[in-house]
């Protein structure tokens, strides 16, 4: 199964670490990540060497290619909330994944396409916990 | 001519002045504002009164009823990225105002769908224009 990871880039990058720890849950359980990028440290250098026309078609055709999307939303970014509604659009379940007390938007919240659910999380367990259970019903 | 206004809510308040005065000019122009709650000071308070699903639901529908959209993209915001994306799914050309050197998404920047585009702003005479300049070539 093929996930599409989404988290912020220019939106800020303090969640790094999280991104990273979710994206080495999902292959610790054998699940391929496509967007691993997203938690890499410099990758604003590596956007640097790429056209912004390049970057919006890979990051588009992967979200279509994906199975899933797990997004982390604690941390707001327009390229997030693009990439929910381009998965829901392709059918895609989408699970956002937000900080017990984040005020995430109404777009995701009160999302009712039928492919966007969202789970607040206060501790790495339920973090886990949430995202195998997501996983495991799409199996 | 309908437009959506489309500002970060839960994202961050800062910039509802300029949302305000976005909108203030547009309506002096006689176009017909269909979002004018984005700048309203409060709304949190409001919304708290609505049900997730409703706010979504309303936005949704705003944005297919629009002919066009204007977006303040500076502060990040996941709604704003998904109402982005939803209008260019409804083939709706979508104007992203951005503060200059203000880092946006890659998703509004190197967008390919052909109703997307962005444009930098330093002051207030050059945000007049360029939406001008965007809505003349709309009517």
């Amino acid at each position: 199964m093929k996930i599409f990871f989404a988290g912020s880039i220019r939106g800020g990058r303090q969640l790094i670490p999280r991104y990273q720890y979710i994206i080495r849950f999902l292959k610790s359980r054998n699940y391929t990540v496509i967007s691993e990028h997203v938690a890499a440290e410099g990758l604003e250098k590596v956007e640097a060497t790429t056209t912004e026309q390049e970057i919006y078609e890979k990051d588009a055709t992967w979200v279509e290619e994906s199975d899933c999307v797990v997004a982390e939303i604690t941390v707001p970014s327009i390229g997030v909330g693009y990439e929910i509604c381009h998965a829901a659009k392709h059918k895609k379940p989408v699970l956002c994944l937000y900080e017990t007390g984040a005020n995430a938007s109404a777009m995701v919240f009160g999302n009712t396409t039928g492919y966007v659910s969202a789970k607040a999380y206060s501790n790495k367990e339920q973090l886990e916990e949430i995202i195998l259970e997501f996983l495991d019903k799409k199996e």
